[in-house]
C-alpha cells in the first residue's frame, strides 16, 4: 500500500483524512502543535499541556469506532466550568498528565477511536507561531495570527519560538512516504507551521515523494488576503524548498449569498491563477465543494463552516495520483 | 458463581468491590446517586447530568484495565478552569450528554475500563438526599449533610426528595442476590440513601439473601456523632427492614496519634457493643485495618483517608460466608 502522509491539522486535514481512509493507503497524519487558541489554548496555558486539538480532529478523522465515540471526542461542553471546552481535549491532556510519554497518550486514543493509520505530532517541544509582515510588524501565537487579526499588509516570514525539534516518527514518516499532500487549512496558522519544525523542508525538498496541495476555496483575511492561487503556491513552495508537483484548485460555483457574507470579512474566492504563470506541476481544476452541508443547513446565520471541500469528491482526485 | 451485591458509593465500596474482584463471585454494585458535592455536584448543578462520582468510583474498583485507565479515571484537575474536577467524572458527564440512555453511558465506561461485574445506578431520576434532627432542623443535600455539618442531634428520618423510581436492572439484581453487602461508608450520606429509593427496603425484606454489614471504624461527626455499632445497627435495621445476618467489627487498635487527630473533629473509634445487646445476627470482630496505608504516609498531614479497610482481610471475612 501507498505511503499517504497529510500534513497540517484542523478542518482541512479531517476532510482529506476522513475521505481517504475509507480506501486501501496506508494513512498518516503530520499534526502542526502550534494551535494555542480557544478550548486548546486554555489547556496549554492553565495546565502546561501540548496543545490538544489538531491531533484530536485527526484522530476522529481516522477513527473507525462507534459513531458516539466520534461524537463524544467532538463534545464541547456549553455550561458551567467546563464551558467551550471539547471532551477530545481534555481526554487527552488528562492522558498527558498521567502517561510517561506522548506515545502512550496516542496509543491510549488509538485504541478507543481505533484509528486507521497514524496520528504523528511533528514536534513534543512547546513552541510558538510567529509571523513577520511587510509592515515589520510581528504577532506572536497561533490564536493572534489566526482570529480578529486585521493587518492588510502581506506576511512575509514565518517563524517558530523557539526552535522546534522534529519528532523521529514523523522524520521516519516523511522520509517513507509516497504521496505528501498539504491543504486545504489555514496556510499560515494550520500547514506551513509543520514546514517549519527542524530538518522538515530538508527532508521533503530531498524526498521522491509525490507533493499534492489542495488550494483553499476561499482567502483569509490577515492571513492571505487577496491571495490568488500563484500567491499560494509561491508561499507553499518558499517553505516546502520546492514546487508541489499537482494543484487542486477548485471551479465550482460558490452560491452567492455565501461568497457575500464572506465578502464583508473581505474573503474572496481564489482566482484561479497557476496556467502560464511559470507553474511546472500538473493543474487540476474541479468542482471539489461539499454540497450536502448547504443542503443540511437550515439556519439563516452563515458561517465559515458551510463552505468546505467535499471528502469523497477530493478523495477520488487524490486516488488518481496515489 | 454466588451473586453478590454491593450497595453504596464512595472509598467504603471502592474497598470492598476491589477485594473481592479477585475471587470467583459474580459482582455487581448497586449506587447512590444522591451525591451533590466537589466536582460531582458541581457537574450535577452546571450540566444537568446525574451525579456521576460513586459510580465513578466503584467502575474504576472492578477495572482490570491497564493501570493507566485507571489513573486516569481517578485523575484531579489541578489548575484552572477544570481546576477540582476529576477526569472519570467529566468523561461519565459528556457520555451522558451524547449518549441516547444511560445503559449506553455505562456499557461505554466498561468497555474502556474492562470492568468485571456490573454497576448499577440505584435510580435515573434527579433526587435530593435530605435528613431531619432530632431538633427538627431538616438538611436538604448530600454535600450539605456531609461537610461542615456540626448539628450535635441524632438524625431521626432519611427521606428523597422528589420521589426515585427503581432502576429496573436494580430491582432485577436485588432480587437475584445470594449476599447483599452494606458498608463501609458514611452512613447516611453513602448507604441509607440507597436504601430510600422506591420498593428497595420491600425487596431486601422478602429477599433471601444474606445480609452483611461492614461497620465503619469511626463515628462521623454531625452523621453519627458518638455512634456506637448498636447504634448503627438499630438505624441500618430502620432502613433495610430487617436486621443484617452479619456484622462485620474492627477490634484492631486504632494508632493513637490517628485516633487523637479524629477526636479534635469529635470522631471517635466505634464502641463494640453488639453483645448481648438482642442483635440476633452473627458478629465478627477482626482487625480490619489497612496498615500498608499508614506505612506509605510519609507526610505529616492526617487526613481520613489514612484510616481504612483493609480490601484483602475483608474480602477473606467476606469469603468465608459467600
Amino acid at each position: 500500500m501507498k505511503k499517504v502522509t497529510v500534513i497540517g491539522g484542523g478542518t482541512g486535514s479531517f476532510i482529506v483524512l476522513t475521505g481517504l481512509k475509507k480506501y486501501p493507503v496506508d494513512l498518516a497524519a503530520i499534526i502542526t502543535m502550534m494551535d494555542s487558541g480557544g478550548s486548546t489554548g486554555k489547556l496549554r496555558d492553565q495546565l502546561g499541556v501540548l496543545p490538544p486539538g489538531d491531533l484530536r480532529q485527526c484522530l476522529v478523522a481516522l477513527s473507525e469506532a462507534s459513531s458516539l465515540w466520534r461524537q463524544l471526542f467532538l463534545y464541547r461542553f456549553e455550561h458551567g466550568d467546563l464551558k467551550g471546552h471539547n471532551f477530545g481535549n481534555i481526554f487527552i491532556s488528562a492522558l498527558e498528565k498521567v502517561s510517561s510519554n506522548y506515545d502512550e497518550v496516542i496509543e491510549t486514543a488509538n485504541y478507543v477511536l481505533k484509528t486507521k493509520g497514524q496520528v504523528i505530532p511533528v514536534t513534543f517541544d512547546k513552541v510558538h507561531l510567529c509571523v513577520e509582515y511587510e509592515d515589520g510588524h510581528i504577532i506572536k501565537g497561533e490564536s493572534n495570527i489566526d482570529e480578529n487579526n486585521t493587518n492588510p499588509h502581506r506576511i512575509v516570514r514565518a517563524f517558530l519560538e523557539p526552535y522546534a525539534s522534529l519528532n523521529p516518527k514523523a522524520k521516519q514518516r516523511l522520509e517513507e512516504s509516497d504521496v505528501i499532500i498539504l491543504g486545504p487549512g489555514d496556510l499560515y496558522t494550520s500547514t506551513i507551521p509543520v514546514l517549519l519544525v527542524e530538518d522538515v523542508q530538508e527532508i521533503i525538498r530531498s524526498s521522491k515523494a509525490l507533493i499534492i496541495y489542495n488550494l483553499n476555496l476561499m482567502s483569509k483575511y490577515g492571513q492571505t488576503s487577496h491571495y490568488t492561487a500563484k500567491d499560494h503556491v509561491h508561499d507553499i513552495t518558499h517553505y516546502l524548498g520546492r514546487e508541489p508537483n499537482i494543484v487542486i484548485e477548485n471551479n465550482g460555483q460558490i452560491p452567492v449569498e455565501i461568497a457575500k457574507w464572506y465578502e464583508k470579512y473581505q474573503e474572496t474566492k481564489i482566482v484561479n491563477d497557476l496556467h502560464g504563470n511559470g507553474f511546472a506541476g500538473t493543474i487540476i481544476e474541479e468542482d471539489v465543494i461539499d454540497r450536502n452541508v448547504f443542503a443540511k443547513n437550515t439556519s439563516d446565520v452563515l458561517t465559515r463552516s458551510i463552505l468546505r471541500h467535499d471528502p469523497e469528491k477530493l478523495a477520488k482526485i487524490l486516488l488518481r495520483y496515489i
